[in-house]
């Protein structure tokens, strides 16, 4: 890793998309139909009768329940050796560097457990509401599945996703920078829902919500957030939730830090009060310069990053068109904007935003750039309704110092260079 | 299966959301709660120290990439093996009856193969556009990655799904009955993008879209079509396509039979007419009552299903509050409205929509019922945008006779007896 100062930024060269298609026009029978510009050396791979064009593939008795491709074995979780020294009480990351779109898969969004995931059965599940309620309320799996239910997207990071760079670039990619988090299709019960069947007191102002695992993870809510959008979720992305995500249960605090969305979930006090549990004093909270620490920073802020190209995806083609692409969220509401730049935040344009965005989940953005070869310093930086502008990392130090482990939304910055390879990297 | 008259169908049950959530009110301390009315005797799930509170559980290394916790390994693809004797060119069905939301994941999301699924890397893939263009143009899937990308979520049905229940009910199953579907969020480059590319000339105005495999499974598309909305894909909720949904790229048709979504999209013939393949012809056609066929019919019509409760998912408590839910969606726009009845079709109510429905993709509905115990006759129906209504199985063999195998989008009726087990039965 090293801090490349950006004298050496070149001109802008990211155009418009009716750009790209003009040149890309002018540039066939170059490097973007490589293939077709040989119709002098014919391609053995279109010339010659492939053996699936004879051979019959993989019947449908094969996999009831599909795995990816083998082509596709590095798209995995990993974690850092260094940092999760202990795996049960540790954390890996999301592949989001080999992945598009928005969804991302169960089966490789990132996990944290406290004290390792837990393999309960729907039969044994049990909720229970008590506290300053009415009436304390215990639920089976097969009550909640008798109440009305939502369905919503959102995205779930971790406070500590990018904590590790906050002294400087420090890990050379973006699932290791940006990997803690994932966004999916959500479907359960409404937590106000069940809180109105208990009857909420007039004093119970606060949730303090625990999971069934050793660590129980305990973090207090306050009630107008618990009886907003919180969802008491059974489904994610249209299947039962798996092991690792909290089968057969889990809260969704929609925009707030992950450790909030209590996996395996065993508990909701209703109280007078925050509970000022270990999860909400000696962690996620944040050291100051000053030696005071900011606590209730829950929300995530509009936070962005360039997922390809990036170390783990260098550019594997020479100049001429090219995609640039990533993912930008709020937790304040939707993104409404995302700009590149391709010269380390001297000149910035608008990227193409895939779909419409929703609030408090994940955007996918698309840069359609002309590359002329040269090295580039890539960053984005996303804007959400609310007018917030994700701040370079500068801006968030001279505020928040070096003491801090969470909440790093700062922009961060690819180095690629004339062979396409890409580094993590500062630009001051 | 039986045919069973609707003439002993109960008054319907349905209440809104609101009334829902007042009888569970007043119902509390009964089922709906039931654990929580045990508080005489005490259950030990709440009252003694679980396993998990004391031990440490799995680790993040454990599943690199996930897979569905054991409890759920009934959720899977089937097949029906009278149906399907020949497992390669053959057919198997989404576990919908297990699954809520609306996003389809690839492990379980349905297969159709004429020749099997084939194992092609990236490397080894070349996709051709031919015929009547300015320019012939061969594409590695490096090339593709270099066009800009566009993203969308569509259901993809095969135009036989329920094609078994023309002449009665046949499946217990909505698995079975309507499993031929899947939902998920597509990432790719418009085939717009590739034909204008390659200078579509003028007496261009149909393609033809072949595959890789030994079936090549050719189908003819209007260029309007193919112009319009189409998508060569390479993702899928967020990831790689998985090999028996078309790895490395498949064609994406919105809102059109499957069987056009070519897979491993090998070539685009542009021609000056349709091919009149044995796809269209002996195949994927609708013999009518005279003898004659339809050809072209390409649209999947709006249609639904409750999928729970359903014969696979019966209802396993007694009277009080329940969820009906299932599918809905329609290939001409967006689902505008679902209708439930419980009354085998007397009476209708109107069904929540679960998030907004999106054009050409799967919607999920919600119906909170307070079940009397008594026998129900449950079905759904869809309107989509244009105004279209879902047919009666009778108004569709009205006009479409007894002969035919495709595009049966019928309303469905399941019979919900006393104890809660459901059957697939007709009603007239």
């Amino acid at each position: 890793m090293t801090d490349t100062p950006n004298d050496a930024a070149k001109t802008p060269r990211g155009t418009s998309r009716r750009d790209f298609l003009r040149t890309a026009g002018l540039a066939a029978g170059g490097a973007m139909v490589g293939a077709g510009a040989k119709a002098a050396s014919p391609d053995p791979l279109i010339t010659e009768v492939q053996p699936y064009a004879s051979f019959l593939g993989e019947g449908v008795d094969a996999t009831p329940y599909g795995m990816p491709i083998h082509f596709e074995d590095h798209v995995v979780r990993r974690n850092v050796e260094w940092l999760t020294a202990d795996p049960i009480s540790s954390i890996n990351f999301t592949p989001i560097h080999a992945l598009d779109g928005t969804i991302t898969p169960q089966g490789c969004a990132f996990e944290r457990h406290h004290s390792g995931a837990i393999e309960m059965s729907k039969d044994e599940y049990r909720l229970m509401i008590t506290g300053l309620v009415d009436k304390p309320l215990v639920f089976t799996f097969g009550d909640l599945m008798r109440m009305p239910r939502v369905q919503h997207t959102y995205f779930c990071e971790c406070a500590a996703n990018g904590g590790m760079e906050w002294g400087g670039a420090q890990l050379n990619g973006a699932q290791f920078t940006h990997g803690m988090i994932h966004n999916m299709e959500y479907t359960g019960v409404s937590l106000r829902t069940l809180l109105n069947e208990a009857g909420v007191k007039p004093e119970g102002t606060w949730v303090y919500v625990e999971g069934h695992d050793a660590s129980s993870n305990g973090r207090s809510i306050p009630m107008e957030k618990a009886l907003d959008d919180c969802i008491v979720a059974f489904y994610a992305n249209g299947e039962a939730l798996r092991m690792e995500h909290g089968y057969p249960v889990r809260l969704v605090v929609p925009g707030w830090e992950g450790n909030m969305w209590v996996k395996w979930l065993r508990r909701i006090g209703v109280h007078d009060g925050p509970i000022e549990s270990r999860e909400e004093t000696s962690k996620y909270t944040d050291l100051m310069p000053d030696g005071r620490a900011r606590k209730w920073t829950w929300v995530m802020d509009a936070k962005s990053v360039i997922t390809s190209p990036s170390p783990q995806v260098p550019v594997s083609h020479g100049p001429g068109p090219m995609v640039i692409t990533g993912l930008a969220w709020s937790g304040r509401g939707k993104v409404t904007r995302v700009d590149v730049s391709v010269d380390g935040g001297v000149n910035w344009q608008e990227a193409r935003i895939a779909g419409d965005p929703q609030s408090m989940a994940v955007t996918r953005f698309y840069f359609d750039h002309v590359w002329d070869g040269a090295p580039m310093f890539l960053q984005a930086r996303a804007i959400d309704e609310t007018g917030y502008v994700q701040p370079t990392k500068e801006q968030l130090r001279a505020i928040r110092g070096l003491n801090s482990i969470y909440h790093n939304n700062a922009i961060q910055t690819w180095y690629v260079n004339e062979n396409g390879d890409a580094e993590n990297v500062e630009v001051s």
